[in-house]
C-alpha cells in the first residue's frame, strides 16, 4: 500500500464501474509475419491477427527500415545522449528533417520524440510568438492539439466538426488585423472522415489566419509521394504548418512539424518541450528516413492498403454490419455501448483469434463506442474473409445492433480541457 | 516567406541580440570509439571529443545494449504500431516495466516516450486524483516538472532550493488533512548538488505529503544496483514516486515513473499524454532493459566514471579554474556571461577539438552562465589532461574570471510558467 492509495483506487474503481477500465493486450509482433502476432496471456501465448494497428502500411517490418535501424545501432550506438542543444544533434536527425521538409514542400522541419509533443510544442509556441493571437479549433481535434492550446494560454474558439460556415462565422467576429490560427486535422482517426482543407485555406486567406494541419493519420498513405491529404489535393503550398508522425504509416517513432524557416526556428528556440528533452536516437531517425524515402517512390504499399480497405468495406456492407461512413482507410463499426463493445472485442479475440481493441470514451463520445479496423497491405484476402465471418458471428451471438447510427456527429471532445476526470478510454 | 514570418523573425532576433541564439552542433558519434565523435560543418568533418554528453556511462555503445536493439529490430520490427491501449503494448515494454519496478523496489512502473512526458503525466495526474491537493516544489525543479504542475491546475508553493526549513514552514501553513505532494530532484543537473532527501521524507511523514523525486541524473549511476541516490542512501521505501529516464545513464530513450500499483494504474488510466501517444518501440525497450540489467550487476562503469570525475575535479582545482561546488559527476565551470560562455565553447571546439556546449539562460539564471562537463568512464587519462590544458589556454586567452562565484544560489527558474518569452538557452 502506498500513500493516498485509497484515492488512486477510487479513481480506478470509477472506470471499472463504467465498464471502461482498460486492459492492455500484451502482443509480440512476429516480425515479417505481421499482422500475425503472439498474444501473451500469463504463461501461454497464441497466434492472433492484429486488425487495429496504426502501422498502417506495415513499414515497421520493411527490410530497408529494419536494416537502417540495425546499421545505425551497430555503427553509431543506441541513444542520442543529450538534448538537441547539448550533444544530442546528429547526422541522421538532420537528414530526417531535410527529408521531411522536402516531403511537404516546406523550408524547414523539426523532429520531436512524439506527435503528441510536436503538437504541444508547435501550437503553444506559435501562438505565444504571435501577438494577441486567437486560435480556431475543430471540435474533434486530438488531445495533443488541445494540450498545445491550453499550454499556449491563447484564447480559442471551437468550431463544429468540419463546418466551414461555422468557422467563417467565428472568424468574422474577430478584427482582421489580429493574428489567427486555424487548427484542424486532415483525417480524423476515429471516424475516418476528411476535412475541407481547401475551404479552410480560403477562409485563412480571407481572415488573416495561419493554417495548422495535423496529418498524422495521412502521411505516408495519401498523395503521390505520401505527403498526405494536402499533397493529394494539391494544397501543400496553402498550408502554413503541417504536423505529422513517424510512428504510424512510417512505422517508427517520433513526430514533427514543417513550415517556413523562421517559424520552425522560433519553435526550435522557444519550446520547452523541445529544448529540455533528449533527442530521438540515431537508429530511430535512420529508420524513419529509410521509411519516408521508400514511400516517396514506392506506391505498392499504398495501393495494397487501398485494395484491402475497399474489399473489407464491400464485404461488411454486404454482410449488413453497421459500418460508419468513412472515406479513408479507417473502418469504424458502430456498437454504441461500452460494455457491449468490450464484449465484442473479447469474443473476437477469444473465439476467433482476431485482435481489435474496443474504442470507448474518452477516445470517442459515450454512446458511439465502436470497433475500429485498419487493414494493411499485408492482410490477405483469406484474413479479410475470416474477419468478416467472425464479425457476423459476434454480432449475432451478442445481438448487437446492425442498424446502428451510420454516421455520428460526436460531442465536443476537448476532454483534456475538463477538470478531472478527463481521461481514459 | 511564410505567413506572419515577421513575428517569428523578431522572436529569433531577440535571441541573437542577447547572444543566446543556439546553434546545434551536428555530431556523429563514432560507435565504440565514443566519446570520440565526428563534427560535421558543411561538407567537412573533423574528430572531436564530446565532454558534455548525458550518456553518462557510455551505455549507448555497450555491446549488449546495441545487440538487444538489433535483435529486437530483426526479430519483431521497428515501431510499436499503436498507443499502449490500441495494439502498442508488447512483451519488451512489459519486461522493461518489471525491471524498473524491481530497480526501485516499487510495486509497479510505467514507461513513457520521454522523461519530460513522464513528469507531465505523473505530476499532473497524481495531483488531479488527490482531492484538493497542493504541491510543494523546489525552485530549481526541471521544466518538465513545472509543466506537469501547470497542467495539473493544482495550487503550488515554491520552496527555496534544497531548503528544509523553508519547506517545513510552507507545509505547516496548510491543514494536515489536505493531501500534499513534495516534488524535487535528487541530483540537480546544472549545479550537480544533491537534495536532502531524508529530511524531505521526514517532513512528508509529519505533514501528510506524498514524495515525488526526479532521479533522471542519478539512475544507473548511484546506489549498489544503479537505483539512484535514494537507493544509495537507503531511502527507496520512503519515496512514493521515483521518476527516471532511460535516455541518460541507461543510454537509450524514454522516461518512467515507479510507485504503488494503485498510483501507477491511475496514471496509466487517466493521463492524456500517456493514453494518446504511440508506445516506445520494441527495440528501444529491449535495449533499455539490457542496459538496466547490466548496470544492476556491473559496477565497473560507475567506478570508472567516479574515478574520471575525481581526477578531473582535482586537476581543475589545481589549475585554478573556477569550479562550481558539486558533489556529483556533474562539473560546472563558472563563466557568468552568455557571450563569453559561447566564446569559450567556440574556442574549445575550434582550437582544441573539444566539444562542451555553453549553458545559458533559461537553462541557468542569467549571470551564472557556465560550461558543464560530464566525464564518462570512457574518457582516458590523456583526454582529461588535454581538456585541462585546453581550458587553461581558453581561460587565459579570453581573460575569463578565475575567481568567479564558486557556488551560485540561482534565481527562481520556473521559466515555463512565465508568459512568452519563456525560452531557449
Amino acid at each position: 500500500m502506498g500513500k493516498f492509495d485509497n484515492h488512486f483506487q477510487k479513481a480506478i474503481e470509477a472506470l471499472h464501474s463504467e465498464g471502461r477500465y482498460r486492459v492492455f493486450a500484451n502482443l509480440e509482433r512476429r516480425g515479417a509475419a505481421f499482422p500475425l502476432s503472439w498474444l501473451y496471456e500469463g504463461n501461454t501465448r497464441r497466434e492472433v491477427v492484429i486488425w487495429c494497428s496504426n502501422d498502417y502500411l506495415g513499414m515497421g517490418k520493411h527490410p530497408s527500415v529494419v536494416q537502417a535501424m540495425m546499421d545505425a545501432a551497430e555503427r553509431i550506438g543506441v541513444g542520442a545522449g543529450g538534448t538537441r542543444n547539448i550533444s544530442g544533434t546528429h547526422l541522421p536527425i538532420i537528414e530526417l528533417e531535410g527529408e521531411l521538409a522536402d516531403l511537404h514542400g516546406k523550408e524547414s522541419a523539426l523532429v520531436f520524440t512524439s506527435g503528441y509533443v510536436s503538437n504541444i510544442a508547435g501550437i503553444s509556441t506559435i501562438s505565444k510568438v504571435l501577438p494577441d493571437c486567437i486560435i480556431f479549433s475543430d471540435e474533434l481535434n486530438h488531445a495533443s492539439m488541445i494540450d498545445g492550446m491550453r499550454n499556449s494560454g491563447a484564447p480559442k474558439k471551437i468550431f463544429r466538426h468540419n463546418d466551414v460556415a461555422h468557422l467563417k462565422n467565428l472568424l468574422s467576429e474577430v478584427p482582421l488585423g489580429r493574428p489567427k490560427i486555424i487548427a484542424f486535422e486532415s483525417v480524423y482517426s476515429m471516424d475516418g472522415d476528411i476535412s475541407p482543407i481547401s475551404d479552410f485555406c480560403d477562409l485563412a486567406d480571407e481572415y488573416n489566419a495561419l493554417t495548422y494541419i495535423d496529418e498524422v493519420h495521412a502521411v505516408g498513405m495519401y498523395g503521390p509521394r505520401g505527403g498526405g491529404i494536402a499533397e493529394q489535393e494539391g494544397l501543400l503550398d496553402r498550408i502554413d504548418v503541417i504536423e505529422g508522425t513517424l510512428a504510424k504509416a512510417f512505422g517508427t517513432l517520433g513526430g514533427y512539424i514543417t513550415g517556413s524557416a523562421a517559424l520552425i526556428d522560433a519553435v526550435r528556440s522557444y519550446a520547452p518541450s523541445f529544448i529540455f528533452t533528449t533527442a530521438l536516437p540515431r537508429p530511430v531517425a535512420a529508420a524513419a528516413t529509410a521509411s519516408i524515402r521508400h514511400l516517396k517512390i514506392s506506391t505498392s504499399e499504398r495501393e495494397g492498403q487501398q485494395q484491402a480497405v475497399a474489399k473489407l468495406k464491400k464485404l461488411l456492407v454486404m454482410a449488413g454490419l453497421p459500418l460508419m461512413s468513412s472515406n479513408t482507410h479507417i473502418i469504424p463499426i458502430f456498437v454504441g455501448d461500452a460494455v457491449q463493445c468490450k464484449k465484442a472485442s473479447d469474443r473476437l479475440l477469444e473465439k476467433h483469434n482476431i485482435y481489435i481493441q474496443p474504442i470507448n470514451y474518452p477516445t470517442v463520445p459515450k454512446g458511439t463506442e465502436r470497433l475500429r479496423i485498419t487493414p494493411t497491405p499485408h492482410h490477405t484476402e483469406h484474413m479479410i474473409l475470416e474477419l468478416c465471418d467472425a464479425l457476423v458471428e459476434t454480432w449475432e451471438t451478442l445481438s448487437l445492433p446492425c442498424d446502428g447510427v451510420k454516421h455520428v456527429v460526436p460531442m465536443h471532445q476537448h476532454v483534456s480541457l475538463q477538470p478531472f476526470p478527463a481521461s481514459g478510454g
